[in-house]
């Protein structure tokens, strides 16, 4: 059995690239600035950052291969203009293929998109294009809220949205929604901001008809779900009360749950509540949270120790580390499949 | 013991009541049209809405008291001006307070306030004083988004809310935080803006220092603490990683959760995740979801059901039916001990 997991990011990238960030940023706000200029990363410097992070993280806790996307927080859609987010995203999942070049192994690409504010998906099609095809990425991080905390996009089931997810379907590819940071000082990014999106997205999806437009159209929403495998029974009464299909036949056949969720009865309840072919092991790591839980003296985010403790069937077990993640990504199974995995 | 629901709304409120709220708006918008006057309710009307509903559904789930308020998506503070707010908001309260008079036994009042985005809490803190001192109000809901899911008050923690909370701690009330529509299309009111607002509203507890500057001050999330409990892990690992002192200690002795949370394991993870002084029970009702769950043959909302059958002690029931309540809102436990309750 393979140790798939699907929720990983580039959280501790050089400094050089994070400087070319801060530079760009500086740049838009004072034109008298040089214009940055994007600096190489070596090859050595990507080992260290990795190889001290997530790989180190990765062999100890026994996950086999991660789906490593450019850091969430720093997407900053919200920042600059169009050109800003062309610029930088290309950065970003430059630097992810880089990666995944040097431990092929252990990584596989999901890419950022080149989202904006009041921006029409354009250049966001064109950068999933050039990932998917050109650097055999196999999925991407949709941002339901580009403008950071102020929520001024169409709700995800909107037709704004429509022809972002014709190319994923024809690419065959699915997506993870996912926000940036915060510049709305109410949400705290990582502690609500995140959560609040999944949930956010999720209803969203019980509202609409996404799914019957969009039949094989495959979602991840991170965190658990975000607050919804706790309200289950508030979404299903919901879904009810407005008129709409049963959450199995509505939305189930399409959205899916990640475990980072980091304690165990978040993670029974989530298993308990939601069926099985719809979660896939994810730890967000190294992430949102990077300590150490008193309570159990493990990592919060060592989310492999809880599927671990769970008292399901192993083939259950399977599905979540394994196999769930390579029906949703037909392009990781591809990958897989090739080297005889 | 007593069953007292700490989370009620008048969501049946007369139609002369509801029409004047459609007038009034009507009229905002066009001020050629007559200006609307309130048109009183008779006690007759009251007793229908109230005997066919709420006391009906009290009586048939076995809870001897509620604590009740206004309809919260009917709130609305960001319709019109401060002046339509504050119209609106005294003809609700006053209205509580004709139910409480007919059913003394059965409900006990809780305000709503005439909030309004970018407006100080002058009118609101004005209103609680009138609602505790002359109507015998216990408590209150405080809205952290009176923008309607546009978010653009500062966090709960604030000093802009502080005279606020002066007055709450003066009269020895707490505040339920609950929004009222969003405005939003992105945000579905009930499945996903109420939701938010809790998990935002806790991790702002989190982030700030309110209870140290307001000891006494008391809190209550409602629909079971929005994504908190289920997340427990990622806020007490974001509490260690952000420098802040434990939950315990930093918030757990002023905030607490309601049990809204429709469906048995919801419930269960709550109550085992979820220290048993910080519980108290609640349902919502007549509310956010009104029909049957299929799976259960209940309401989803009949969440008396999914106490009664966790496997606690007796005792930790009895505190999330009743000592909880007396001890969060003294106000209630001094009508309740009048009454030789």
């Amino acid at each position: 059995m393979l140790i798939i997991d699907c929720h990983g990011h580039y959280t501790t990238a050089p400094d050089k690239h994070t400087q070319f960030r801060e530079q760009q940023l500086a740049y838009l706000k004072d034109p008298l600035l040089p214009q940055p200029a994007y600096v190489r990363v070596s090859d050595d410097e990507i080992r260290e950052t990795i190889e001290k992070n997530q790989l180190k993280l990765q062999r100890e806790r026994g996950a086999d291969i991660t789906l490593f996307s450019p850091r969430a927080s720093a997407m900053g859609h919200h920042e600059g203009v169009e050109a800003t987010s062309i610029e930088w995203t290309r950065a970003c999942n430059d630097l992810i293929k880089r990666v995944v070049d040097l431990y092929p192994d252990n990584f596989v690409g999901v890419c950022q998109l080149p989202q904006s504010p009041q921006v029409s998906l354009t250049n966001s099609i064109h950068e999933l294009d050039r990932c998917v095809r050109e650097l055999g990425f196999i999925g991407c991080n949709l941002n339901p809220d580009p403008s950071g905390g102020n929520w001024t996009s169409p709700p995800l089931t909107d037709k704004f949205w429509y022809p972002f997810y014709e190319k994923m379907v024809e690419l065959d590819v699915p997506a993870m929604v996912h926000v940036s940071a915060s510049c709305n000082p109410c949400f705290h990014a990582t502690g609500a901001h995140y959560i609040n999106a999944d949930t956010t997205a999720f209803m969203q999806f019980i509202q609409g008809n996404l799914f019957k437009d969009f039949p094989t159209l495959r979602i991840i929403i991170p965190h658990g779900g975000g607050a919804v495998p706790y309200h289950w029974g508030r979404y299903r009464g919901l879904a009810d009360m407005l008129k709409r299909p049963p959450l199995d036949e509505h939305v189930m056949n399409n959205v899916f749950f990640d475990t980072c969720v980091y304690h165990q009865p978040g993670i029974d309840l989530l298993v308990n509540v939601i069926d099985n072919k719809n979660i896939l092991f994810g730890s967000e790591m190294v992430g949102a949270v990077r300590g150490i839980d008193p309570q159990t003296g493990h990592y919060f985010d060592d989310t492999k120790r809880y599927i671990d403790a769970l008292k399901i069937a192993d083939d259950q077990k399977h599905a979540i580390f394994e196999r769930n993640a390579r029906r949703v990504f037909p392009r990781l199974d591809a990958i897989l499949s090739a080297r005889g995995l």
